[in-house]
C-alpha cells in the first residue's frame, strides 16, 4: 500500500489512540476537541480556580477544560476568571505551573495574537540568529492570515513599546535577512483566490533572476514574497518550477546556506504548503537524541486550531508514521497529554 | 501684530463666520460640530428620505443633518438607512447630488477608511504620477493614525480585490517611488511618544548620507521613515537639523525635482507637522487661477475630524489671511455651505 493514498483523515482515524469522530464533538482541519455543549466561562472558572486550591495542583482539570475550548471560549474564561477572582489566569497558571506542561497551556490559554507576538518578541531577544528562531516570525507572517498578521503587530506594540519591525530592525540579523523580514511581516494580502498566470510567469523569471545572481534579498523578491496573495504565489512557484525545470525552493537551497536561504526557504513553504512545513518542524523537533520543546509545543499549539489535520496527513506521508505515536514516544505525563489533547485524543 | 503670536483658537474665534465656542456644541481639534443632543439615526435617516423626495433635492437638509454628525454617528445612520429603507445611503446621495458638493457630502458618508481606500485606488488608477496625485496617498501612510492605515488597507482589499502594495507596485510610477511608497503604506507605528535621542542622531546620519549620494529610496532611508514612530523621527529630523545646519526637508528638495523628492518630502511633512502639510494642501488649491476643488474637499473631509484647528492656525501664520475666508473666495453654493459647515460654521 503506498503511503500518498492514505488521505489526512484516514491517517486521522488510524492513529494509535484510536479515537472516532463521533456525535458531540466538532472537528474540521483543527484537531482539538470543542463538546457542543461547552459549560458557561463562569462554570469553567471555577473548575480551574478548584484546581489551583490547596495542596498540588489538579493538573488533569486544566487540560481538560483548557484543553477543550476555542480561542474564543479561552478568551472568555480568561476574561472571567479575572472578573470573578480579581486576578489574571496567565499570571495563574504561571504560578502554578512548571517545565513544558506549563509553557505548552500558558501559550495555548494567550490571545493567539498576543502568543504570537510573545512567540515573535522571544525569537528576536533570544541573541541567536539560527532560523530555528528566526522562522517563527516567517511562520507568523506567511502562514496565517492577514487579519491575524495585523492584529499581532498590534498586540506586539501593546506589549513592548515599540513595533515588531522595528525589533526586527534592531536584531542582530544580518541586514539581507532583516531586509526580508520587514518586507514579510508588513504584508496585508488580499486573501481570495485571485491568480494572473501572466503575472505569475513574469515573476517567477524576477525570482529566477535573483537566484542566478545570488541577489536573495533583491527588492523584486522582497515585493514579490510580501505583497502577493498565497494563490498567486502558488501559481509563481509552480511557473517557475515548469519554465525552469527545478523547484523553487531547491534552487534557493542551491544558493547557500545562509540564514537568508534558509528563511526564504521557509517562506516559500509557509505560503505554499504550510502543512510540509509544520510536519517538518514537528519531525525535527522529535528526531534524534533529545526532543526539541519549544519548537513540538510552538506547531502544535499554534495549529492545532488551524490545520493539524493536514500536518498528521502530511507527517505520514513524509515519514511513514504517525505523528501522534511519534509524539508519544517524545514526550511525557501531563505535557503528553496536554499535546495529545490538542491533537484531538480523549485524556 | 506678529502673526506668529495667533493659537489656533484665537484664529479660529476670529474667523469671517464669527462663529464662537458655545454650549451644546463639541469642539476640539476637530472643526465639525456636532450637538451634544444628537437625534436618532432613524430620525436623521427619514430627515435624509424626506430630502431626496419629489422635484428637487432639499440639499440644506442634508448639509444640517450629515455635516453636524460625526463618523460613528455617520456609521450608524448609514446602516439605520439600509435597513429602513432597503436602499443605500451612498448610491442615493451619487443619484440625487452631483458636482463639487456631490463629491464631498459623498466623501464625508463614506467610513473614513473606505473612503482613504477610494481616494488612494483614484490616485493610483488616475494614470498621472504626479505628486497632486500621489500625495493622497503619502497623506493616509503618513498622517492618519496606525490602526486607521491598517483599517484602510482592510478596505482596498475588500473594494478592490487586491491589496493596496499591490496596485501600488502595478502603478506606473517610477520604480524608487513605488518602493518608498510600499514601505510607508505597510508601516504600523509605534503610537506612543518614545524617542531614543542615540539612534536619531545615528539614523540623522543615515538619512544625510543617502542624500548626500542622492540614494534617496536607499532601503536605510526607506526603513527609518517607514518603521520608527513619529516622535522618533521628529527627534531624527531636528538632529538632522542641528548636526548639519539645514532642514532635512530643503536637503531632499535640493536633490532634485523629482516625484521621489516631492514623495519624501510630503512624508516628512505629514509626520513633521501635518498642519502644516494640509495648510499648503489648501492654499496651493485655492491660489491663482481656478480652484482645485478635489485637492480643497479632501484636505478639509479628512482633516475636519482630525486637526482642522490646527490647519487653520497654521494657514493663517503661513498666509496672513484666514483659511475660511480664502475658501468662501474661492467655492460657491451649496459647496461652500458644506465646507464651511465642516469648518464650524452655522449654516
Amino acid at each position: 500500500m503506498k503511503a500518498q493514498t492514505h488521505t489526512p483523515v484516514e491517517i486521522f482515524m488510524s492513529c494509535s489512540f484510536g479515537f472516532s469522530l463521533c456525535k458531540g464533538w466538532k472537528k474540521k482541519m483543527a484537531t482539538r476537541r470543542v463538546p457542543d455543549v461547552v459549560p458557561p466561562p463562569s462554570e469553567d472558572s471555577e473548575r480551574l480556580k478548584t484546581a489551583f486550591r490547596g495542596w498540588g495542583t489538579n493538573e488533569k482539570t486544566i487540560i481538560r477544560v483548557l484543553g477543550h475550548r476555542n480561542a474564543n471560549q479561552r478568551r472568555k474564561i480568561r476574561e472571567t476568571y479575572e472578573q470573578i477572582y480579581n486576578e489574571s489566569l496567565i499570571d495563574q497558571l504561571h504560578s502554578e505551573l512548571s517545565g513544558d506542561f506549563g509553557k505548552a497551556v500558558i501559550l495555548w490559554t494567550y490571545d493567539p495574537p498576543e502568543r504570537d507576538a510573545r512567540l515573535a518578541n522571544k525569537a528576536l531577544k533570544s541573541g541567536k540568529q539560527r532560523i530555528t528562531q528566526l522562522q517563527v516570525i516567517v511562520e507568523i507572517a506567511c502562514a496565517t492570515s492577514p487579519h491575524h498578521l495585523m492584529a499581532v503587530r498590534q498586540a506586539y506594540c501593546s506589549l513592548f513599546d515599540c513595533s515588531l519591525e522595528e525589533d526586527i530592525f534592531a536584531s542582530n540579523a544580518d541586514l539581507p535577512v532583516r531586509k526580508v523580514l520587514v518586507g514579510l511581516v508588513s504584508s496585508y494580502r488580499y486573501d481570495r483566490e485571485v491568480v494572473d498566470l501572466n503575472m505569475a510567469n513574469s515573476e517567477a523569471a524576477k525570482l529566477r533572476d535573483a537566484i542566478e545572481r545570488k541577489n536573495l534579498d533583491h527588492d523584486d523578491v522582497v515585493w514579490i514574497l510580501s505583497t502577493r496573495n498565497v494563490s498567486q504565489l502558488k501559481a509563481t512557484f509552480e511557473c517557475y518550477h515548469k519554465n525552469y525545470g527545478n523547484n523553487i525552493y531547491q534552487d534557493i537551497k542551491s544558493c547557500g546556506n545562509g540564514i537568508l536561504e534558509a528563511v526564504l526557504r521557509v517562506a516559500i513553504w509557509c505560503m505554499d504548503s504550510p502543512e510540509k512545513h509544520f510536519a517538518e518542524v514537528i519531525r525535527a523537533s522529535i528526531v534524534g537524541l533529545g526532543t526539541d520543546e519549544d519548537s513540538l509545543t510552538r506547531a502544535i499549539v499554534t495549529r492545532a486550531e488551524i490545520d493539524m489535520m493536514k500536518i498528521r496527513g502530511e507527517y505520514f506521508n513524509m515519514n511513514k508514521t504517525n505523528l501522534d505515536d511519534a509524539v508519544i514516544g517524545d514526550t511525557s505525563g501531563y505535557y503528553k497529554d496536554f499535546l495529545m489533547t490538542l491533537l484531538g485524543a480523549r485524556i
